[in-house]
């Protein structure tokens, strides 16, 4: 089956493209395995896929909002569309023209198509814990209405309705995960307002300074990169009249508060650890973030089998596995 | 001020038009009542609107997905603009491209033209009961996720969305008031799924033949055309500060099943009435409107001031004085 994931350069992405590659096979129409033999990597720029054994694994150099563009990339033969390119949340609160070419328009113009081919492919994209802020209860509950506090969290929760729409119209088979903040992110700070989240566990493991812009007693959702990824392949396998009872697909996420994450801090890194943390409030970050759950009571997220991490410390454990820089190499 | 209307031929426009001219003011940006100088009812076709004492009130021809005519229709000195032009459930139903070009793309297109002013306008405009569908508790919660069981429902709900975050971001002081299905509505059948609703009152009270194409038993969320224009002017006139809370509106409506309504109709147009309808069921129909929420909380509703109708007589009373045609005359 031909895959074609946008948003193919970025760390998900690579992440779900080797996780793809390494298992061979994702569940085709009938919902059964079929064997992965083409993977299309999309991205804003070319990208150098590394070979695999008897994959042709591509790139594509894509604007998501541009129709011919899309409609090239999704040949008739495509099986799975995974979604996963996006402006991220600080950017699209400051570039809203952006956030919303990209993220609305994208999600839209891909949908359209996939909508042009002779059968509904499967289509798995991503929404965000930031489809909610405001006054909301400690631990929400699966049927609780999207009350967006910035402009990502609106061009989600908008995705969530239009992937629903066009999987009801039997355009797509979508499916949507609503993904907690991915902590730890590998490599350098994006401009996702949650990106403290990642650094201040991330840099001072690797002996690199870190800001907290927000408060110790601040909760946070969160799932490893390792958990996410199983979660995304998940989602996509879950059967199609499973997910047409509901599309938007809530993991179960951990909740922990910035102080927890950084007491794990001091249990895998010490003191040396520690050091580089510094707090600065930060009230732009605060005013996204702040505005974010702590916590989802997942009820059908659990039922379906999604999966949690068992704790803070194993998330930093897999991160020191999976993706820590040494600089002593 | 200068006050633009959307769908304002409309038979809510119309309606809306009128109570704003002889109410002569609405709450203006400081949320005091300022008095209407101009009111534009801009539609798909061209209008011949009534004079009025000292309002100037004007017709355009518009299409609202057409950025230029929006720009052009919401001139810098517009203080409200109230958006009711959409294309109605069985209508957008049946033309998915149609339905997604007036209802998300008008919407946007609006909400974009009033961006580019100096200032936010008001910015009123519909949302409705078929925001929901599939399995509900029988009385839904003021934050229950929407789950749109057809494309009219998802677009209402996408633009509740774009209104909520168009409003936060400062272009607009936005305020989205999700309707019942509104009975009776006067004149001919139209293309939405609830259409029947006020068939079966409208048209045996005035001596002619209606079908009823769902069954008895079945609960549905009512509202007047009076009590709905009120309720479109208590939303348009409420404080900023208390929108901001939350931009979209439930009023309470009136639950009452079909049977209930056809009682009503037996105790206000006696045999005479009741032997101009006919049961037959309808799939279509039933499919879109049965899956339709039979009540709502609306806690929020009522503590704002928001109306509901007294009975179902009372209805039917109300369309007996205001709308009934008699073929007598």
């Amino acid at each position: 089956m031909r895959v074609v994931m946008t948003g193919g350069g970025g760390f998900l992405g690579q992440k779900l493209a080797r996780a793809i590659l390494e298992k061979g096979t994702l569940n085709g129409p009938d919902d059964q395995p079929a064997k992965v033999t083409e993977l299309v990597l999309a991205d804003m720029v070319t990208l150098t896929p590394e070979p695999s054994d008897g994959v042709l694994v591509t790139s594509a150099k894509v604007d998501v909002s541009d129709a011919k563009s899309m409609s090239e990339l999704i040949t008739p033969d495509t099986a799975s569309v995974i979604h996963l390119a996006a402006v991220v949340s600080a950017q699209a609160e400051a570039d809203f023209d952006l956030g919303m070419r990209v993220n609305l328009d994208g999600t839209r113009t891909l949908l359209e198509a996939c909508r042009a081919l002779d059968h509904a492919p499967r289509f798995l994209t991503t929404s965000s814990v930031a489809v909610f802020g405001g006054d909301l209860p400690d631990a929400i509950p699966d049927d609780h209405a999207p009350t967006p506090g910035n402009s990502y969290g609106a061009q989600k929760a908008i995705g969530e309705l239009l992937v629903g729409d066009y999987s009801r119209k039997g355009f797509v088979d979508g499916r949507v995960i609503r993904l907690p903040t991915v902590v730890v992110r590998p490599g350098k700070p994006n401009a996702a307002a949650s990106s403290f989240a990642s650094s201040i566990v991330r840099e001072p493991m690797q002996g690199e300074e870190a800001i907290c812009p927000v408060e110790a007693g601040m909760p946070i959702w969160i799932m490893s990169p390792r958990a996410a990824i199983k979660n995304l392949i998940h989602a996509h396998d879950l059967p199609a009249d499973i997910v047409a009872k509901g599309r938007t697909l809530i993991p179960p996420g951990l909740t922990v508060t910035i102080g927890e994450i950084v007491e794990a801090l001091d249990r895998a890194g010490g003191e040396e650890a520690i050091q580089h943390l510094k707090w600065e409030p930060d009230l732009n970050i605060i005013n996204i973030v702040g505005g974010w759950p702590g916590g989802f009571e997942s009820v059908r997220g659990r039922e379906l089998g999604f999966q949690s991490d068992a704790s803070i410390d194993a998330i930093i454990q897999a991160f020191v596995e999976d993706d820590m820089v040494t600089h002593e190499e």
